[in-house]
């Protein structure tokens, strides 16, 4: 297979877009992405959207966005595995260039979640887990990874304190990212006494509801050197796994397996170990999620994610930052967009064009998107060249 | 690219399956392609599905039917194209095994339309048009296909007689196919009598709701050849192209564009002509579809589809037989399924497992598979090696 960068990126400034529809939001982050590469044309494009049907009521994505960009008769592919629609859409588009079948790809993701009423966002959201035996009876997304949160306190004592400083960490790296749905910074007090979702998740524990889209450009490495002026980033591993949709149908629930495969993937591909990550964009649906993620990728052992937190060592001057960005927490979470948002950060942080939340001699960033409870999870890793 | 084989091949009995749920319906396809094939593992799985969440209120079905077939943590990938979601399935599957990614990889499609009542079906399938521009004015499916229709019936005079014989040829197909949903035969004169749904379409001119799955496994051919004692059959092509989701935005809806593009592409790769397909299934989701279809494919000239249908020249012993499954309008439509279902028929009637509605001499078979009223279209030729 051939050598795979990403030459261009794109996002718009993420929050509750009522003023804009869907087309519009993902045409902003196309255009951009289109832009930054300096391509005038794309052979193909993949968008990852996690229910058009339930939050839009509108299906056929690809070609409906390839008409709206104006580039039909290209193929426009619609890929969803929930909330990890998005790095599926971008390794399927990494796929179709490594393969030699395309040259120009556009990978895209896409949500538009706040048209409908908190309910029916709810009830879209619970899609992305096991509706016959968990959502039948009651449960949604809080719910789910409260148990979790749970069993990993119960199991290695990480507290209250360790999961806010998630929160903080996250909104103070968010605050220095314009795009951000919720740029504001949080202290733990604030995060301690916000609303009770689900026990022992509060409000500022959970990723918000969102508008959003975000895009990419890839192209083979070797065109992309003759194009490009820009500092050059590869794609180094595209890994992706899968694990029970049902929290009961796993051996633990303290631990990602999807994450853990597809991260032993992807350091295989990239021939790297996890202390070579410069840094990593990783998915904080909730703040237990990131502290279970960052063991399940080798960062941390098992049951020390909390403390690591906690401690520092996942802030901006850590030893491995994670979330940069602001994560899903501070920047926002449209579920189709988030994994291809992730990307676009690597490529910042590898291009050195993130000011104030730069990450110091970024050479090899890692995102992991995950669906769920993570029943699926991609795993990129890129590399500037 | 390396060439890629299909060596496996499952379908269920179609129908209004309430007594089944999505989960059983899809694991007898894929349970009976794997042993078809012979494998004890898949390596990745795709599956097509239009609206899990519309129709039975599940997405992420790529992690979750991983799941369910006991076999994660490997990569599982829901593509979604409306109702070509099927035929970009295949495609994403073919192009995994292509390129070098995977060697043995299950593409599935699924549909479960029957557990929500007509209304909220009929608006399910609205999601894949554009809901902004058409639905919005309360027009549905067969109101935009019947506009077509009209449209074909003004320029090139084609009539209902003719229209009414694509469905009399589908059903006469579909009563030699044990796993059709609806396998009686139908006159002309019942058909033209039957009751009006959208002036000129009756309902003897669509295809049914319908629960059902389908599923396939692709290897590389080398591999394939060590493997298999069944008679091999390659993938010649694979083509995707897309189109104005919108009628309003057509330079002309008597064409369906989409697919004319895609089948260009198809008979590029495949090295061969419109004369050289020995058959052909194509998406007759209404009868009016299947004239249209035949014309972009190049079987027939500009408005000649019709009175092709009606000369007998698209049965099963005409030059160039459409639908030998029964199609679309018998064979049932689990609008995620179909575009594997066709695939299924491919192999069959190459591998001569098609009993009484076995196309003669078939060594070359082609699938075009559309979303919507042909925003998105899949074309696969597929050869006996």
């Amino acid at each position: 297979m051939r050598d795979v960068a990403v030459i261009g990126i794109g996002m718009n400034r993420w929050g509750e877009l009522w003023e804009k529809s869907h087309r519009q939001i993902w045409t902003e982050a196309a255009l951009e992405a289109i832009d930054d590469a300096g391509v005038d044309h794309v052979d193909a494009m993949f968008v990852g959207c996690m229910s058009g049907g339930l939050f839009m009521g509108q299906e056929h994505l690809g070609a409906m966005l390839a008409d709206q960009l104006g580039m039909g008769p290209i193929p426009g592919t619609r890929v969803e595995s929930a909330c990890a629609s998005g790095g599926l859409a971008f390794r399927q588009a990494y796929l179709s260039v490594a393969s030699g079948m395309h040259d120009i790809v556009l990978a895209s993701g896409l949500e538009k979640m706040t048209d409908v009423d908190g309910g029916a966002a709810t009830y879209a959201l619970s899609t992305a887990a096991d509706q016959e035996y968990e959502c039948f009876h009651g449960i949604t997304f809080p719910g789910l990874y409260a148990m979790m949160a749970r069993a990993h306190m119960a199991k290695y004592g990480t507290t209250e304190e360790q999961l806010a400083a998630v929160a903080v960490k996250n909104h103070e790296n968010g605050s220095k990212n314009p795009l951000a749905q919720f740029p504001m910074k949080v202290t733990a007090e604030q995060v301690m006494n916000s609303v009770l979702v689900a026990d022992p998740l509060r409000i500022l524990h959970c990723s918000p509801i969102t508008d959003g889209a975000a895009a990419g450009i890839l192209v083979p490495l070797d065109m992309a050197k003759k194009m490009s002026d820009k500092p050059l980033v590869k794609v180094a591993a595209s890994a992706q796994a899968s694990d029970s949709i049902a929290l009961h149908d796993r051996e633990e629930i303290t631990w990602i397996g999807s994450t853990a495969k597809a991260a032993e993937d992807a350091y295989k591909q990239a021939g790297c170990t996890p202390k070579e990550i410069s840094f990593c964009e990783v998915h904080d649906c909730f703040t237990i999620a990131e502290i279970m993620v960052t063991e399940a990728l080798g960062f941390f052992d098992r049951g020390q994610g909390g403390k690591a937190a906690e401690s520092g060592e996942t802030a901006l001057g850590g030893t491995i930052p994670i979330n940069p960005s602001g994560g899903l927490k501070s920047k926002g979470h449209p579920v189709g967009a988030t994994g291809v948002a992730q990307i676009r950060e690597l490529v910042m942080q590898l291009r050195g064009e993130c000011g104030e939340r730069q990450v110091k001699d970024a050479v090899r960033g890692m995102s992991q998107n995950m669906g769920g409870t993570g029943a699926s999870t991609a795993v990129h890793i890129l590399e500037r060249v």
